[in-house]
């Protein structure tokens, strides 16, 4: 059994546990970094959380040196996607010594692309990878519609109720707002179209978006299943 | 006619009759446990509801009894799914004598699965059971993406609107109520992001968000009506 | 060319030009009746819609009378979905002599039933009709399983933050207001839940409610589609 | 290399030059569109605003003129779908020297029509109209019971609103803003049933109604993987 085995393989009884060991440690990294932006949390949970931290960092780089190390190609794994994802588990505690006091809390967020390195471990990602690249040409079809049609009901939007509702649509920036909110039907309700015009261009915009935004979740699901049936050769 | 006849099977009259009878009381069960919650009743519709209440268990019991009566093997049937439903129906009753006061309320709302015993009754139960199983792998893709969306969009609203709004993004963990009711597309309005990296990052996160959550809906449609077609022979 | 063929055909330019009377009218009929129920209108206004509503009626009787002339079987033409229908749009109007002043509001707004008259003329309704014959089983299922789940829903959430918002989550059938708005992804927001475990509840209810609520969308999209093709013959 | 290669074709580079400057005017001029409607501009910000626009304004009639000197037959490119739109994004600029001054804040609003221009440069417009053909019947099916379903919702909540909230649910016109909100799911809770009578009711009409609705989506999933399918010969 080899150092090799243990690390990229999943056909030993240590192979696993390593994979399992870091799979633990991504979860309960991700727990911490969400308590940690909790207010008001004592000395005691902040000592806490911040060797929780350094244990996490610290097994983080081991492993990203030993994969180093084992990997048949160095600079490909280097420079692949799950290479660069391990860095960046790592990369962000380091760069807090170094950057000034202002530019750490958004450092400190990027912990968040540790959730990245679980991708490994799940079939599923490759999955969605597949499903994705079949229907790529459909979606960015959707996606060009999807902006044409929410800044033309922004424009719409403020031409009536602009003069109605100067503070809520204030500028054709401030519509989009409101056009993002309602074509995805989130509805927030805190901008509302009160004249008679500005509901009817709603309901006409509402009619024609529905049928655009709701489209590449049913692609999704086609592909989803087709991609899904053929690796597991149903 | 056997015992056995009437209590499990549907083609004698005595049969159907017994079926319907059980029907009715979980119904009218359920109907006044719903009423028992509300506030104000009188002193009469309390002991109405309760003199129900003994009446609907005390057929539940003699039902539940009959049924390990007639079973094949007794063991088989108490430990089955609708073996497990059927004691489910009657025991939150005789544990409000065991239990101290406080835990009272939470055991009556335990009445609630009685509804379940209506499974048993609906064929449709089955198919959706075989809808489900089919797409099983799907839905697992699926919820892995959508845990994995929720969070992400929780931690960038967060990094976006903790500043602006330290009450409502007090935390990852308060964000993540923000995260579940836009991507979802409910938008309560609750919680709304203010400023301008917030709303850019909210139109972003809703275009992929879209494409995902409302996955399912699609794939269960699909699976819903090939396992309703290969079921009636269509 | 007989009355017949004026009044069934629409082979005859006759018969294409009462065709467009009869359509035109009930349109006219229900921008008056709509316009009718505006607060504050004049007495001219007022005098004016309710000539256009005897002549509407009138035009109605004569047309069904006819109808009934015509008819190879009475009977049939009488008791027929259409034959209702065409006697619905004019009975409101009769009836308002025979009832007393407070039932007289609720018989105006019957008149809206005149708009089923114009399922005669539109093509788009039998097509409607075979699609939503052809999943009649599946439709079943679903509304059995969005009771099954806002029922439980609102079990739910009650019992998470009944002591928390005792005025809002009042009873279970308060309760199951939320759940409506809640899994139907509507959102209006007048009712939220604020509590920890409400919040998460409304999570896992919403990731099973939403692949449940909007299944029949789907079902319906393709058995449209495919009754579509059949009839055109595509 | 003549002057029509360059204007229409894309195979030489020169060719492609023209078409990318075009096409980085358009979204210069639509940015700048969306800027000048900011309130609070500067003396500087507004002299800039003019100026870019005199110069989008100035090579935009220069394309426009040069596309009719090297179109084959004059008249088919000027009376085309293209040829209005290119006269359309310069039209406003030209019309606000001889409109008053009442008019000209919706001749400007005309500017976004240029949008429109950027079509011609999508291969996804293409497809998008293919995908729609194919299922313009059905989606005229969809939008009359559409229009069907929120005219009935309508008069339904007013019915059963009118007496408790009489100012939000004033007339059938006002209830219709109610049925569309809540149809399309958007939910924005500006207007919400409070009377049983009308949650009961919302709750059947949103269960027919969301299968209604979100159909067109479903439709044009379909027919858009279809189109795109069959153009890249998949």
């Amino acid at each position: 059994m080899t150092l090799k085995q243990i690390i990229e393989g999943t056909d030993t009884k240590t192979g696993r546990a390593f994979d399992l060991t870091i799979q633990i440690l991504i979860v309960y990294s991700l727990i911490t970094f969400s308590i940690s932006t909790l207010p008001g949390l004592g000395e005691t949970s902040q000592q806490f959380l911040h060797i929780s931290q350094l244990v996490v960092v610290a097994v983080f780089t081991v492993e990203y040196l030993l994969r180093i190390l084992v990997a048949d190609s160095k600079l490909k794994y280097i420079f692949s996607f799950y290479g660069i994802i391990d860095l960046m588990a790592i990369l962000p505690f380091y760069i807090t010594f170094t950057v000034d006091l202002r530019a750490i809390r958004i450092v400190r967020l990027l912990r968040v692309f540790r959730i990245f390195k679980m991708a490994r471990y799940i079939r599923a990602v490759e999955r969605f990878g597949i499903a994705f690249k079949s229907i790529k040409e459909e979606l960015v079809v959707f996606f060009g519609a999807t902006f044409f049609l929410i800044y033309l009901s922004a424009v719409g939007i403020y031409y009536f109720e602009h003069v109605a509702q100067p503070e809520a649509f204030k500028s054709i920036f401030h519509s989009l707002w409101w056009a993002v909110a309602t074509l995805t039907t989130v509805g927030y309700g805190d901008i509302v179209p009160i004249t008679l015009g500005g509901k009817i261009f709603t309901f006409f915009i509402l009619m024609i978006g529905l049928s655009i935004v709701a489209v590449p979740a049913g692609l999704l699901a086609v592909a989803l299943q087709k991609s899904v049936r053929s690796i597991s050769g149903k």
